[in-house]
Parts: C-alpha cells; sequence; structure tokens
C-alpha cells in the first residue's frame, strides 16, 4: 500500500515523487521510459538553475534527487487502473498490483512524428519539436515549421523572433491559425507560407540541409534549410485516466486546477498530459511538486476520516 | 523601453527573465537584495535536480542563468510604478527610470520574525520559518512551532510525521486552525499544545537547544528542544502592486490565475507575493516562466495592434 503512486518517470514524476517522500508519503514511480521524453532531447538550456545540460542529465539529476528518499521506482508499464469502493486504487502493470491511495499522473504526451526518410537520423540535429526550446539554437539561420494548426503559427511567430527566414509548410490550400496569430503571420515578412505541400523527405548528412518536396516550390523540389520544426499535433497519454472518470479537454489533455487537482478527489495529474499550452521541463516540474503537495493533504485528511470512524 | 520588466531578484525573477530573454523580449530585472530572501537558508534540498545546496548557492546558479542571455539585472528598490494612457508602465527607483510594457511583480514576501533574544544568531541553526523545507532535517527530534493560526497547525501536523514531539506555544487562551486541520491535531499524540505562553528568548549556543517562556510550562520556563518553527504570519511585499489596481486577497497576496496573469492587462505576479499556500523555490520559479511565456504573448499582441492603427 502506497500513500502515492506516480504513473510515469520522466522528469514531472521524479520531481513529484522527491516532493511527496520529503512529506513522508510513502511513494513509488512507475515507468516505462526511465526518465521521458527529454531524454531524447540533446540540449537542455532551459530548466532554471542549469545553463547547459542534456535532457538525460537533467532526468538523472532528477531521478537521483529522488532516490535521495525512500521511493520506490518501477520499471513497467501501466496496463489497467480502477478504484474500489473504499477509494483505493489498483495500479496494475504486467506484472504487479501497487495498491494506492492517491494517484498521480505524470504519464506525458508523444508528438505526432513526421514520418519521412531522413527524420529519425535528424532528430535533435535539426529535426525539432520544440521552438520554444529551440529557437536560440537557430538564430540568423533559415527554418521551417511544418504544419499549419495555430500551434504551428506560434512556432512560426517565435522563430522569426530568431530567423531572418522561416518557412511554414502545410499540406492543405490554408493554415488555420487562431485569427489574433493570422494577422500577427500577415505582419511578419520573416515569414513565407507554402501550402498544399508536403516534405518527403529530410535532407542532411550530420546535419540539417534541407527538405525534399512533393510540390515544387519556386521551381525547385527542395528548400534548403538548417532547421525543421515539426508541428503537427501530440497524443496525451490520457486513456488510462479516463477510465478513472477524469476530465479531458478536446485535445485530450487532462483538466487540472492550479494545485493539480483533477476531477476525482485523489487523483492528481501534472506535466506534458495536463490542459496547459505551455509545456515546458520547469512547469511540469512544479505541476508534479504541487501535486505531491495535494497528495500529502488528501491522504491524511482520508486517514484522519478513517481513524474518526473507528472511534465513533 | 523594455519589454518586460521583473520586479524582485530572488529565484522566481531571475527564471523569469531567462525565459523572457530566450523569448527574444528585452527585459530587465530591478532588486534590493541580489538572490532574494532564499540567500537566508543554509540548506536547500528541495529543489528538484540538485539534491542539495545553500540558498545562495541556488540563487547564483539562477542569475548565472539568467546573465547566460542579455539581461539587465539592476540594484535597487523600485519607489513608484504607474502606467501612461498608452499602457507603457514607468517604474521608477531613486536614480532611474524604467520604460516598460510588461511587468511581472516577483516581489517575494517577508515573515513575520520573532523578536526575542538568540533569534538572529540562530536563524538556519535550528530557527526555522519553513517546515515543508527543514521538517527532514529534524528527522527524531523535539521542536516546537510557535504560532497558533492554520498555517501554524499545519507546520505542526508536518513536523509531527518526522518527530516524536511537537510542541505548539500560542499567546493566546485557543489555537485557531482550520476544524479539519483542529481534529487531526487533536487525534496526533505527538503534538502537545502550550496556549497563553510567549517565547521569550531562543536558547543555545551554535544550535538550537531551547527556548524561555513566559509561563512556566510542568514547572519550569525552559523547554528542551533542538529547533523551532516560526509561523505568526507573512507580510507579502504587494503595496505598488495595489497601486496598479491588482487585486489581492485577505492576506494581501497578488491573485493570479494559472497562467500568472493578474486582472491587470501587461501585469503579471509569481513567487511569494501571489496567492498560493504552496510557496516553494520551483513552484516559484515555475510561476515566473509561465509569466514570462504570457508576457510574450501580451506584448506581441500588442506590438501588432500598434502596427494595425499604423496600417489602417
Amino acid at each position: 500500500m502506497y500513500d502515492l503512486v506516480v504513473i510515469g518517470s520522466g522528469v514531472t514524476g521524479f520531481g513529484a515523487a522527491m516532493y511527496a517522500a520529503r512529506l513522508d508519503l510513502s511513494v513509488a514511480v512507475i515507468g516505462d521510459v526511465d526518465g521521458g521524453t527529454i531524454t531524447l532531447t540533446d540540449d537542455v538550456a532551459n530548466y532554471p538553475g542549469f545553463i547547459q545540460l542534456t535532457g538525460k542529465e537533467l532526468a538523472d539529476n532528477l531521478k537521483a534527487h529522488a532516490l535521495d528518499y525512500p521511493v520506490t521506482i518501477e520499471t513497467g508499464l501501466v496496463e489497467d487502473i480502477f478504484r474500489d469502493d473504499q477509494d483505493f486504487f489498483y495500479v496494475i502493470t504486467s506484472n504487479k498490483t501497487f495498491l494506492a491511495k492517491s494517484v498521480l499522473f505524470a504519464t506525458g504526451m508523444k508528438e505526432r512524428e513526421l514520418e519521412v526518410p531522413g527524420h529519425d537520423e535528424l532528430r535533435n540535429k535539426g529535426v525539432s519539436y520544440c521552438a520554444l526550446c529551440d529557437a536560440p539554437l537557430f538564430k540568423d539561420k533559415t527554418v521551417a515549421v511544418v504544419g499549419g494548426s495555430d500551434s504551428a503559427a506560434k512556432e512560426a511567430l517565435l522563430l522569426a523572433k530568431f530567423c531572418p527566414k522561416v518557412y511554414m509548410i502545410y499540406r492543405r490550400k490554408k493554415i488555420r491559425p487562431e485569427p489574433i496569430n493570422g494577422r500577427r503571420i500577415e505582419n511578419e515578412p520573416r515569414i513565407e507560407i507554402i501550402t498544399e505541400t508536403n516534405v518527403t523527405e529530410i535532407l542532411g548528412d550530420s546535419r540539417v540541409e534541407g527538405v525534399k518536396l512533393d510540390n515544387p516550390h519556386n521551381g525547385s523540389d527542395t528548400l534548403e534549410l538548417d532547421a525543421v520544426f515539426i508541428a503537427i499535433g501530440g497524443i496525451p497519454f490520457s486513456d488510462l485516466a479516463k477510465k478513472l472518470g477524469i476530465e479531458t479537454n478536446e485535445k485530450g489533455e487532462i483538466i487540472i486546477d492550479r494545485s493539480s487537482r483533477t476531477n476525482v478527489d485523489g487523483v492528481f495529474a501534472a506535466g506534458d498530459v495536463v490542459d496547459t499550452e505551455f509545456k515546458q521541463a520547469i512547469t511540469g516540474v512544479a505541476e508534479g511538486v504541487h501535486a505531491a503537495y495535494q497528495a500529502y493533504n488528501y491522504v491524511n485528511e482520508k486517514e484522519f476520516a478513517f481513524i474518526c470512524e473507528e472511534n465513533v
């Protein structure tokens, strides 16, 4: 029986576990990818306190911090979860069941990947999924955003602060940003929109050098670039949460309040799986820490209730 | 003219400034205490990623991170602030005026200090203002909380997780926690309440060894202790913000939303000065980072509006 089971072993989960243990909660972290998606990133320069380190190093720091306390870390994938009529949670992996008084979903999300040749080889070598993280690395360079959503538009607008030339490459006839961002793009001469065009290959040897297009642009089916930012949507890992009746938004993200509480008592969520537009390591970790504190409050008030019943 | 002026040079302000500069905002930080109140703490073990460091070291890391970008840091106290009819802010110190498109209040708060002999000498040597930060340091020790509010009660309850004996020392006849915490205290045999009593001196040589009381307890006017946690209230630095019409709660804390926005467009707040019960370095920094992102959105939308007017 754990006071708190954290589902997800990314930086958010580790930060939450460390704090929960400091609050004297018994806590287990269950995850299949040790360190989470940030470990795919070579260059993290935006976690305040560390000027520059790799995603793996940041995750290792957070994990070591958690393990400085009595935290159980279990490698595995949670396959099922339910709640019994005494409000205990059963968190089930392929070979174990964890009994928990409270649960934190720090399950993260998966970017929808651009499945073209060159993508995997050049990922983090000019192929990026986060302008907010990586834009400063490409100052004064030529870049492209693949995608036409409002998120893609905002990536392009941010990149235009740093880069003299930003292409937006979109498969449909018209990009579909929110009106305000559409107007900002119209007023931004650094952004050029290429519609009805797909990227069919990412070109480059050790770094991105360009992309191949299925619809020639200015007479050429290749475009020279220093970086490609992919913004074709993400998939939050919230299916398990939905099984517990947790409310999600239209993107499938778990809805939380300022204290990382979901609509279900005893269930908290934090990090990339939640309904914030602004998904950064530092904010995910802080949400996790907030959740740990709320779990502490929840577990103690519940325990008090049990004692009360015994006394009556 | 700055895109963002951050008032307060604690970890929250530095984290915000770093992020703002990454978003290509021109940013200045103005503060009178370099590093803020965390620099008073010898032992910080709860900023995820750093297992243990001093408050000064943490603040220095955040400051160095900010200075890795083109951030202006100004030593000074902001004496006045107002907004003109074009929505520009004037942030005024004793010898300079900063013009700003947006403002972040990261002004922090001041704990009400217990003004008795021994306090200053033994601060951080057993005298603490944060059970959440320091409780684990006093595992299996005898401690006291000075104060009788709901916050003081929660400090005592948290300490009782770690310590076999926790006194609550309060000057009035009856402590005044919220009912749920009052019942939890009644059910916690580790907590003993001493009312109608003031601490008149904190005793100890290099560490806290006890306190002197003005009303003898069990026939003695001294109480042997390993630590004293002081919880007699705090004073948020929000007077300047109130001048701009920023809403505060009954404690004087600035009210923000999940994105660190106040009720006034272009004004953000983060850290110890805001209306969260849970004031920690990590959450303050994340609020600051969130504010930087919202300032970026605000400034860019505003600039677009100016361009529009010129075009019309």
